[in-house]
């Protein structure tokens, strides 16, 4: 398996300030780098981050505020300018056709990037590999929604257990493809020689009041990304604009079961967010509080 | 007379770079505030440059390559955030409607901030107050205007004139306003008390080969603004991709009799500038190698 990590290109919510730029997340995930959420200035952010733009295969748009998409223009232009080959999917609510229909224009690349829209209802989206996207419709203003991305379950091979079984060579591979394979007269069965493997899963919700789609994206992930763009001291603020608070965000993670939580996209008010972080470590651990440019690896398989 | 400066906000062409944001610029001019080709990024740079959107009075957009108006849709939306009820004018050549109306699609602020779209061709854009505006077409790929700013010739008064005179009070205003007063029987002119002052110019001129449109855009002005995208040494790429390099941009200054020069939009391929300060400061002075968030003072008036 190659490396699974979390690249954060930005943090902050709807206003940019000197220290956090517009969102912006890079998932490298085995060969597939997915961008979610590309706010303004996420060609530059790219930059700084030394990730590639012509290495994405992704693009995941929760919803059309600028924030969440007004950096998709300057990635694309840079991707033809560098040249790619490899086609990028773009997953979208499918209400939000008329934005990325003026995305594209501004980015006017056909010849040297292959696009594929992808508007999206709620349910499945993308069958592995080389991994699963099934989408929720969240509570925001506009038609938004979340994204929960795994990779099935499988079986980690036991070498001592092949050795004993007398399997290897082109046997192995044999036998993960079949399930099973004749060795020396005998039947080897995967499930002999094999214990099972939780597939890795993570969920990226945002924006959102508490809901119960929410939760079910979340369900029992590896790794949710949540948005935290308000401190419960501002609950009404996040439930008249339709944003979480930490605390919210902390009991989500709970509630679902989650291994592991990421925050990010927060309020120019808090400069600190120390507040932030003890507000969910209160109620959940692990947190991780995302600040621009830090790389979160994907935690060890359970 | 208020305060006359240049913010820069971005000095990178086409891809930024660490150090430098894509293209902005703007200009304080008294009471207007114009916002010359926003490039991504520039409502962030106009937070670190301390500059308030909801101040702006005017955009300058002179052709819609991302790199020099990706950003409008971001400042639009920070200014709606705001609150402003200055209407803003948007100049931009006019076979670029399209692109105006994917990037006013963007960014929805009909109901917060006047807009007042200005399709421009070649010729006179606006009169004063509180400055003239020009248009031509300059020679880059898709439709492009370079613009000269201009306030109208004035007199300067002598308070030693006035008072030999004997004008004073409110007379001193009537004279401005007349061109003439009556005092103390007599008649006194405006000329017998005050000098020429000749009014403040500017030139913003980019992206484009070297051309007539951008000497005369140029001619005698005090501060050309203009693009130095490549060293002589790459005078082959500037030719193909319809850009000036700096030898040029400093030839182009003392052709046409401009006082100062500023040049920005700098291609990546540079990241020290000394040698396009160099290269123009062989051929013109003075010349200002503009760095992002730089302030520079408007020369005083000759």
């Amino acid at each position: 398996m190659s490396e699974r990590e979390i690249t954060v290109l930005g943090t902050a919510s709807q206003v940019p300030t000197r220290e956090r730029n517009h969102h912006g997340l890079v998932l490298r995930w085995d060969d597939a780098m997915i961008l979610f959420d590309p706010g303004e200035g996420t060609q530059r952010q790219m930059r700084h981050a030394d990730i590639t733009p012509s290495r994405l295969t992704h693009v995941l748009i929760t919803h059309f505020h600028g924030d969440h998409c007004l950096g998709l223009p300057g990635v694309l232009q840079r991707m033809a300018l560098d040249g790619t080959e490899t086609p990028l999917e773009v997953c979208y609510p499918e209400e939000g056709q008329e934005h990325l229909d003026a995305l594209l224009h501004l980015s006017p690349v056909e010849e040297r990037v292959i696009i594929r829209p992808r508007p999206c209802a709620p349910g499945r989206v993308l069958d592995p590999p080389p991994f699963a996207l099934e989408a929720r419709r969240l509570d925001h203003g506009p038609p938004t929604l979340g994204w929960r991305l795994w990779e099935p379950d499988g079986r980690t091979l036991l070498p001592e257990r092949l050795e004993a079984e007398g399997v290897h060579g082109p046997a192995v591979g044999d036998l993960q493809r079949e399930g099973q394979v004749r060795v020396g007269g005998r039947t080897v069965r995967l499930e002999d020689v094999s214990v099972h493997r939780a597939g890795q899963s993570l969920a990226f919700v945002m924006d959102t009041r508490w809901c119960d789609a929410a939760l079910e994206l979340a369900q029992g992930v590896d790794v949710l990304i949540c948005e935290a763009t308000f401190l419960e001291r501002h609950a009404d603020l996040a439930q008249r604009y339709a944003h979480l608070t930490a605390a919210q965000a902390a009991d989500l993670a709970r509630e679902a079961g989650a291994a592991s939580l990421v925050l990010t996209h927060f309020s120019q008010r808090y400069p600190d967010l120390r507040a932030i972080a003890a507000e969910a470590r209160a109620r959940f651990a692990p947190v991780t509080v995302a600040r621009d440019l830090d790389r979160i690896p994907l935690p060890p398989r359970r």
